[in-house]
């Protein structure tokens, strides 16, 4: 855990603030300033040229391409081709000419730079001053904002503000510009004809870019504009209409004229502010997390709040949360397994219509997962590693073809989801029929040993990807057999039709025969579940004796040397425990943490958070104040030096469960929901808030007490003790 | 085993012979009837155009190309380039005019097909006569011979024999092709200049062909040539002087002039026949085996030696055997760990300075197996899972970075060289380099378990490719065990100067330590040995199930479903049994053999043949001979229907092993031999020859006695009895 914070921005409650520019950072404010709309997302490049390496990036949820390679390797089951979310055209670019001179960013050429991206509205403000020549000046302000209400909307504005006296001519050129390397996989955007229709390479799919100029005020046809500044400025309100067309092959349905676009409609600038104030509003009403004795955790986590509303707010059930988000290439904008079990409860706790959707795209993708677990000779449906059209885009073999962390994740989704929210329609409709090809799959691929005493799974890989191809990995076990139970529970509670899903009791008695005889390692007199079978055996490597030079181990050890060690790379059984904490003795959670903490190097950035939360439980209050250090501002300090290739969306998700479920105390996975807050010694007081049941709870923690006040009726356990919270009459216990 | 005999050649002792033409085996033909001397191979593709697949290859041992493409997995320590053995121009080809149309290969055409190769000579000759047009047919012999002592040498004889009155106009071109494509990887082979020199694409190695030709014996210039064929036959001997410079960038030196080729010799075709006959005299001197009572086996060996002694007969330290030999392109040309556990005693029985030159080909690459253990992040020598060039070849991670099979063979093929030849002098050279840096690698890449008690290796696939990342496979164990017991004697018997190796006492006791701390899973009341620590765990699959269609596995399985049951790709436990004879009693051989051969499926043409030797010595007669059944007839009647791609090289050597450690019951690693014969039912009697202390013992076996002689007095063990051969005295035991 030898992170060390890069800090460069101010600290604001409710911002971020770049004050100077600050040339070596370039590319991390690209993805600090980053914005998105979950519809699409746009990276802080400059609209104008600049020296600084970049990386311009505008990319659309769900707008992606095949990769061009295509590799054989050899292996059934893997796939030979990628896919990727694909960087769109830079439709935000601008040339800039002052008294006929080119202009390029530089440095030395300005003054007074500043930025900021305010929380409360997503507006993305940058301004300096050029110097064009000895006693001649002017002010640049560039602004920028995606609408929140309609996500077609992206608004750019920038202003041109005398210095001075002297008269300076400007030329202002606005363009699209679609000539984008995709990585090393060349060019993958092609343009179709001369009203701004691209398409990607091989999916066709297709995007139209519309737009409205309007100088001050008045709207112009011109993309190309010549004005002399002098006494007023002058400002450009351009709003692009951004339409995209995800259907297979929608360039051939577009060219045979059985696809349309919408009519752009436009809006302006200032309409569009008014939106987003509502909604981030309505996003800090229900989901605050107000810190009091540190700016800059407040600052931080509000920053990770603002985000995951920005990410993923439930527009559509097509749309799932890549790793990095709408904010950079790297992780090619995957959905991981870090959907279900990261970032659905901040969405369950203030967005249900949200969770859903997230549940729901499992549920649009699973006819790729039906002929994923084909691939992998088995039946039912394997939901992959990594995706984005539910095509496993993995093609690393142990990754994609031996972790099962996915498939049990969603219907742990399914489960967490219907248990905080009650709602059975989804559960007894699409999630049921996921659940039934889940398990048909985990029942195909899990084996019996040959006493058939013995059921379990051979050959995977859990989430400690330092371990590879590993018999019975307890988590691997214990995920499929809380799936088999809660399946056999949901056909008995439920008289499901089993025909309807090409079922029988046979199936029924199967799973219900492979939970009895689930492997799991559990030894009672040490409380220690063993990781895998044969996990105790492995030699042992002080991972504190790994020269910090190693890291990241990937890079720089072979494969089988990261494999064959006790080292452990993020939490595996503690992942479980975290996932189930209600179920689990505190003596049982101390024994496990106490046993794997210590073999864990955290290579994940998810795994300090988890692991946080669990030492906060236990009363080891510095230790989760050690891994929470960086959890709320692991992109604003760039712990990790990888902030330039895009925000870490699901740690930052990890960052919402460390406050709420770590130093807060919820555990949702009982029948009742459990608030057992404790109080960090570097905060005075701290608040966070919750929407459970149609009730927002607002939990406030002093030194002293505890303090609840719900909207509405609702019934919780608070600590030890069941509480009926009654509407917006404050309850207090002590802490 | 369901392996089935397609037969369609004659039956000879010393020949193979093909009557008539069988175009659907085309290609089988152009492997069966191959030609090598070690430093060139050529299958046997007509020399004049043919519609029939083919695949025209000529080899030159060591000449090889790196791969157009470049892969970089992602894995450190997997190379991200392969090499192989490059197909070579075709300098046998000609083109043929009758009567002004241009002949063209077509069963319709000709009658009379034949062709035979003659193990006495090497001579390979193919006939058959053209219908030119009504009443005018003209006969054609094709006859081809590499020389045996000027391996340089090529001799290629076309006769035209008048069949009939009527003149027959000719025309004959002789061409050197060198548009080749290698596999999938376009064309590996550009031409220099005008004087017939080649180089290769990448690493830029020479050849330049140089050619005499007679006609009638008298030599010509010309290479295109009209005759008329009426009353006379014409005669053209075709003398092809080949000479390959393998220095890396060896274009370069040449054209700086810093290299040189060698001054072409040439050679009458008689001469080099007379050679040959001298050639192969020799070699059944020492090694013939003689079958009486079923004449395809009789054949079959005979073709395996014949085989054997063409491939690799130790011209060279430079040289190595591969999978394939000279024969094809399948396998690359790349040598395994077959060389030295398969291949290696037909050379210690026959040929000792062929033994000790396959050995020293890995002291010759012994730098780069230094570099490879740097790639893996271990210390010492890993000898690669495949290489021409002592390069990693393999880009499959589970085999190139965890299979250690090919570093334990070199020390144990330097150890059973020397317990067969007592020549201290290689041992004690560049045998102990080579053993101090195999177990300075081996050293560094086991581990200690937690406890400090048990030392072994974790993360590796054993000798059954079907277990992947296991820990504590058995076969690595034993075989490291050994290694470092092998130098802790050598150190401790022959005062070694440490400080020469760069190690100490330090070092020698680690080894020693780790020896006596291994980890061999044997349990005495079973007599048994787990294959692997948690073998016994593993999903039993009963592969008679397995349905014939899913053959080969590797094309139907999933990687990850093949790994995860206990089926056997190939002996693991009884191949170091194997290779260890002498020093297992009958029960141990007895309980390991039926536990897991009934879990063997035989997928590796190497498998069967180390079952018969154990089934033979175990008394299990009728399965011995059905796993010989196809040993010594594998290519012949092409039992894996892959003959095509061409010869199975080390299967060939397996099949020599199968009859004379197997029914022969010949043990070498002991300190004396042991003889120990029976006599297989189908055989009325056979024998079979060694060298051995400098004797050459003829081995008769009928059905009531044991007849041995030997050239030279020499003690050797018959069954369990000491006997001292006197020199040319027969000695006689009964079966």
């Amino acid at each position: 855990m030898g992170k060390i914070a890069s800090k460069y921005l101010k600290v604001h409650p409710f911002k971020i603030v770049e004050e100077g520019y600050h040339y070596e950072r370039h590319m991390v404010s690209e993805s600090l300033f980053s914005l998105s709309n979950e519809f699409m997302g746009v990276r802080a490049f400059f609209e104008e040229a600049s020296d600084a390496a970049s990386l311009r990036g505008t990319f659309f949820n769900g707008f992606y391409d095949y990769a061009s390679k295509i590799h054989h390797s050899g292996y059934k089951g893997i796939p030979s081709r990628t896919h990727f979310m694909v960087n769109s055209p830079d439709f935000l670019k601008v040339k800039l000419v002052f008294d006929g001179k080119e202009f390029n960013f530089n440095e030395e050429l300005i003054r007074n730079f500043y930025r900021e991206l305010d929380f409360r509205t997503g507006l993305y403000t940058r301004s300096y001053i050029i110097k064009i020549a000895h006693n001649k000046e002017i002010k640049l302000i560039f602004e920028r904002i995606l609408d929140m209400e309609h996500p077609n909307l992206c608004q750019q504005r920038l202003t041109f503000e005398p210095i001075g006296e002297a008269a300076i001519d400007c030329e202002l050129t606005f363009i699209i510009d679609h000539h984008i390397e995709h990585g090393g996989d060349g060019e993958h955007i092609e343009k179709l004809d001369d009203h701004a229709v691209y398409f990607t390479k091989f999916t066709h799919q297709l995007l139209r870019i519309s737009d409205q100029l309007k100088i001050n005020g008045k709207t112009t046809p011109h993309r190309h504009i010549k004005f002399a500044v002098k006494n007023d400025s002058y400002v450009f309100e351009r709003t692009l209409f951004l339409d995209v067309k995800k259907e297979l092959q929608a360039l051939e349905l577009y060219q045979d004229g059985k696809l349309h676009f919408q009519e752009p409609v436009f809006d302006s600038f200032d309409a569009t502010l008014a939106h987003n104030k509502a909604f981030y509003q309505a996003v800090f009403e229900t989901s605050d997390i107000e810190i009091s004795g540190d700016d800059e955790d407040q600052q931080g986590i509000r920053y990770c709040i603002f985000q995951l509303a920005n990410t993923y707010h439930g527009l559509s059930p097509h749309h799932n949360i890549g790793a990095k988000g709408l904010t950079g290439i790297a992780y090619s904008g995957h959905a991981f397994w870090d959907s279900e079990t990261y970032c659905l409860p901040f969405y369950l706790f203030n967005n249900h219509e949200a969770a859903k959707n997230l549940i729901l795209y499992r549920y649009n993708t699973l006819d790729a997962a039906r002929k994923r677990a084909r691939d992998l000779d088995c039946d039912g449906a394997c939901f992959p590693i990594a995706t984005l059209n539910g095509e496993e885009a993995c093609d690393l073999w142990q990754h994609a073809s031996c972790q099962f962390q996915p498939t049990t994740a969603v219907v742990y989704a399914l489960w967490h989801y219907y248990m905080v929210t009650g709602d059975q329609e989804l559960l007894l409709n699409e999630g049921l029929e996921i659940i039934i090809e889940a398990c048909k799959f985990l029942l195909s691929r899990g084996q019996w040993d040959p006493t058939h005493q013995h059921f379990g799974f051979h050959g995977v890989m859990g989430p400690d990807e330092f371990k590879m191809f590993v018999s019975h990995n307890t988590y691997t076990n214990y995920m499929a057999k809380f799936a088999f139970e809660f399946l056999f529970e949901l056909i008995n509670d439920y008289h499901v039709d089993l025909t309807k899903y090409q079922i029988n009791d046979g199936f029924v008695g199967e799973i219900k025969n492979a939970a009895t005889h689930m492997v799991i390692l559990y030894d009672p007199k040490t409380k220690l579940y063993e990781q895998h079978d044969g996990y105790y055996k492995m030699p042992h490597l002080d991972v504190d004796t790994i020269p910090v030079t190693d890291f990241p181990l990937y890079h720089h050890w072979t494969y089988d040397r990261i494999y064959r060690y006790d080292m452990i790379k993020q939490p595996d059984v503690l992942m479980f425990i975290f996932l189930f904490m209600s179920q689990f003795s505190l003596s049982v959670k101390q024994a496990n943490y106490e046993f794997y903490e210590p073999r864990c190097i955290h290579e994940s950035s998810l795994s300090p958070s988890v692991h946080s939360i669990l030492a906060s439980e236990l009363g080891k209050d510095q230790e989760a104040l050690d891994f929470f250090g960086f959890a709320s501002r692991l992109d604003l300090d760039d712990y990790n030096r990888n902030t330039k290739e895009g925000l870490h969306l699901t740690s930052i998700a990890a960052a919402w469960l460390n406050v709420v479920y770590g130093f807060g105390g919820l555990r949702s996975d009982g029948k009742i929901l459990v608030i057992a807050p404790k109080k960090p010694t570097r905060w005075s007081k701290y608040s966070f808030k919750i929407l459970y049941q149609g009730a927002i709870i607002k939990v406030l923690v002093t030194s002293k007490e505890v303090s609840l006040k719900a909207s509405k009726k609702v019934k919780i356990k608070i600590y030890d003790k069941l509480v009926t919270l009654k509407e917006n009459v404050p309850y207090q216990t002590s802490l």
